[in-house]
């Protein structure tokens, strides 16, 4: 094998910016702060000009949401009053005001499960934006609208095109617009939402005409909420031999005491236990693929499979219910931090 | 009863040509061709700006196609020739070159059947603009992209807003708009194809805000496909009592022959028979109400069935099936009529 | 005219015990008892085996729940209310036990909206039998199945066929069936709810394999509950005609009083009123059609549509969204009435 | 790490007879034939009773069909073509005649699109039964019942139990049953239709109820027809492995080679070219991982991901249009197979 590789084939490309602080040398110069409630990890991110430039993001608030499974309901109505929390504290921090319109944009294919979260979440939306023309406005309610582009394919036309030209002639105060993403982490997939006030840029960007939607080309805050849906299977396979080394590590120190054997029956999740793991202990397990760091790693695997056909974009077997009980989550959410009146979780 | 009704608050309102100049006293002025071809009925209508003020339509020509039931496979076909053929016509009558590029809109509720002709026939229209970015254009395909606008409920927003502002983007060189419309027959749900070059008005018009989507306020052609889909119970009791009448002459004339009855058993389609009928039958048959006109019959059914509820507008129980085909025929006829290529009825 | 108009052609047939009593002349031997709540107007019919021959119906316990718009969320829930309770009664009656496990059965075409009563209904029921059989039964639960056999067109099955084996196999202790039926008055479309003890008859009994799903035919209690969500135009224009009449009456007694004119302006329910109507005053109001009682003016519109193929089974414009609120309404209810633990409305 | 793994906690189990059939030591005694036409490969295996005991089959007749992306139109019709002949062959195997009615099923979950494939498949199904009741069957078509049983999840019944007792009901001759599977193998998923007339085990078999639906225990055959649409992430990572060591071995043949180089500039698939490679390289390459063989590889991974979650079932990012064009697919090659007159692919 070659061991030359060229990096830049597979670039780390991340839409979540907890990810790509990751990758940053020095992180003490990054405001993060994070606290747990319900199970449920807050982690908020300001970016100053530097910082974000020296990872690829834009400057800005960014709000990271990881729980766990949201097919219970207890912990679904759990997470909703987490986001209902954040996005309100995110329309504050943008200094959006009570009656404020707003425009809800729901991005992806409908007509694609693991791509169909904005439309999915546009039909839990509650529309009041035509009740203000009609009617004298209703205490504890704001006048909100909705728009679902569609995709490329569907519609022929730049998607960003077409929310372009909507906002300029609805003119909201804000928008918030809603999307599937990609993760760079199996543990991520379909189980963290991500707020920002940094915009947003939909669609494929054929022909140069592509426009980016936020605060600097349009003079609104743009909120962008987003959910990690799908992962490459360089990741899974990547993650796969980072937690093969971890679980190496664990097994060495405690798999021969007795009494761990006793508890844990090899179902403990070594992950959530603190284990040293070493460089030499690494080449030992792995071998030359030993010699590599993560992103290394993934350029070589991404250099394995994508010849053949074999990185595929994956999503769970679940997606189509995880995308009901998402969408139902955001909707929801969104109903009641834009609208006083609107008290039902 | 108090006879002085007052007809205008049962403004006899119809989106179709055909039966507006039904209303005209003096049809010899007005041009008006048709022919028949596999059943299928075509009727051409020229308005000028006198004849079109008179019954309260807009100048242009008006193309309407009528025919059988389309669940049958052979007939569904000869409708979509026929409809291929007339739209090429109508294509040509307002100058659209083979290249030009046109923008199809889907008008109505795609959750609710009997208004989802337009977002179903999207679903089948070839979509090609974004295709005229990235590559050197096909021989024998144009630049087709489509917008499915949604309905005020759904956006909060007008819906000629979202048009108007989507055509000043994207610059199409036509619009063709799908719509389900409403009928004053019942012979005419789901049975009718009618086809104009004079624009659309689509959307509640709350507040004023309404905008005409034609040739005059564009600059571009602007046609319109419309069906049929629903009628009020207003118009099935009227036209009853039309066929009542009908019938009446009919038996009165041929019910005692025994051959009739040998041959006919009840069960022949007197509409098709020519019958005189007079007045004094008529108010021999129906007493008081055989003193209105068809106008004031609508006009007090209207009376009668709007305080208590139950003007209803109704669509026939198999309106699912319908849409299926009447969309697949709309869509499949717009891809031939727009591409050279597109040849596969 | 030929006035020996063959009634057996138009067979009054109803599938409510409350539409099927009133054709009969001696009402007071059936046990008929009703109560209004909320606007909700409940009535229980008990016919014996005698009364139940006489109208063609079955004997057994009816309930019929006739309410308003339950596009309102307050009345949607008072009327679900009722109907739980009505359900408990019913179930009581029966005979059937806390922990008796139930099937519900979805009786109709999904794929067609006035038809999919049944299995839109099915997607709502709480289903719990497999718990049973994994688990140790929870407190306050009840093993319930389901099933929705869809229509001959989709199986190519006789339906009972289907149900008949299912329920030889599974063994419930009770069948709660739910269909979409047609109604015989305009004014009970989608207004209607109807329970019974009584059983049903699925599918269209060709080749004579219909076969009853009753308590005769299956030692098992089997309820059904149906909601007529169509109605054929020979119904609305018979109905129309009363109504007519009624207005001619109410305005010839009121319209010229100048209080009377002053308050109401036109819009008054008059079928509210209570208004005297005669047989003369429908001679002169309606001619030779004044003639005829209901039956044979139904009878006689039945015999003018059929030929000309108008007779055709129309629904609501809005049936979409009125499915959705009914199949929410009577599945919420059904899982209330048999599990103690479901308490929420 | 304890080197000692319990490969009984990781049963290698696959739905494919031709994954099955690589894990037998001795391939010379099983009966196995494979051509290539249009770049589909078509294997037919034989398993008698005793080379199905080993390898934990069923003993029988298995064809599989390989092939490339079905998205694009021509290759869609080319699998057909062969699926149609492939399913006549077995139709003839199985001895069953022109005439003999067929019941279709359609397993898995409508609701969830990766295990949708079976209830998409019924949607395509010409179905027939009912009209040999009501007339005269006409020449060239065969009755044809349909059933989408659905899961315990949705019907609280044991799917086998619905089938068992509407096969008693309806009596058909034969059973063509189908269903989505799960893969050993990237390669395959989406990309593979395996029939057999060996018989299916449907649902989860709760309780010891399952019931096996075979000739064996309905005397009639049952032909199963599936496609792999889920991997695990096991597999995945297990797949990656061993490409990477082909790819290994193939760039230290190839890659300084600079013909090499200049023609193939780093695309090249390498699994189409026959390079060796060894145990030596294996351990060289990936440390104590490479003294695993493969199945102690996955038992690894598998004791690797379990404890943390991570061992998803995924499917491909655009599974929705996958299973549109499979079930288009296989739907009309039963439909031309079974009826002589269909003859449209």
């Amino acid at each position: 094998m070659n061991h030359e590789i060229d990096l830049s084939q597979y670039k780390i490309r991340t839409d979540l910016a907890v990810e790509a602080i990751e990758q940053v040398d020095d992180k003490t110069k990054i405001q993060k702060k994070s606290y747990e409630q319900d199970h449920i990890k807050v982690t908020t991110i300001q970016l100053d000009e530097k910082n974000a430039t020296s990872i690829g993001k834009k400057p800005g608030n960014y709000i990271t949401i990881e729980f766990q499974d949201i097919s219970d309901y207890q912990n679904r109505e759990n997470v909703k009053k987490v986001v209902v929390k954040q996005l309100q504290e995110l329309l504050q921090i943008c200094n959006i005001k009570e009656q404020d319109r707003g425009l809800i944009i729901g991005l992806g294919n409908k007509k694609s499960t693991p791509d169909a979260l904005g439309p999915l979440t546009i039909e839990q939306i509650l529309i009041t934006n035509h009740l203000f023309i009609l009617d004298t406005p209703k205490d504890g309610f704001r006048p909100v609208c909705a728009l679902t582009p569609g995709v490329m394919g569907e519609t022929g036309m730049e998607t960003s095109d077409i929310i372009y030209s909507v906002i300029q002639t609805v003119k909201p105060n804000f928008v918030i617009a809603v999307d599937a993403l990609a993760s760079q982490a199996i543990s991520r997939v379909n189980k963290t939402i991500q707020m920002s006030n940094t915009g947003i840029h939909p669609g494929s960007g054929i022909g140069n005409s592509r426009k980016e939607i936020s605060q600097e080309t349009l003079g609104i805050p743009v909120i962008a909420i987003g959910v990690p849906t799908v992962v490459d299977a360089v990741t899974v396979v990547s993650d796969t031999i980072q937690y093969l080394h971890k679980f190496y590590a664990f097994q060495k120190k405690f798999a021969n005491s007795p009494m761990h054997k006793m508890i844990y029956n090899g179902q403990v999740n070594y992950l959530k236990k603190e284990v040293e793991t070493n460089e030499t202990e690494k080449k030992e397990l792995f071998g030359i693929l030993g010699n590599f760091n993560e992103e290394e790693t993934k350029a070589l695997i991404y250099e394995v499979l994508t010849p053949i056909g074999y990185n595929l974009m994956v999503t769970p077997k679940e997606i189509d219910f995880v995308m009901k009980n998402l969408s139902d989550v955001i909707g929801n959410a969104i109903n009641q931090a834009l609208h006083k009146k609107v008290t039902h979780l």
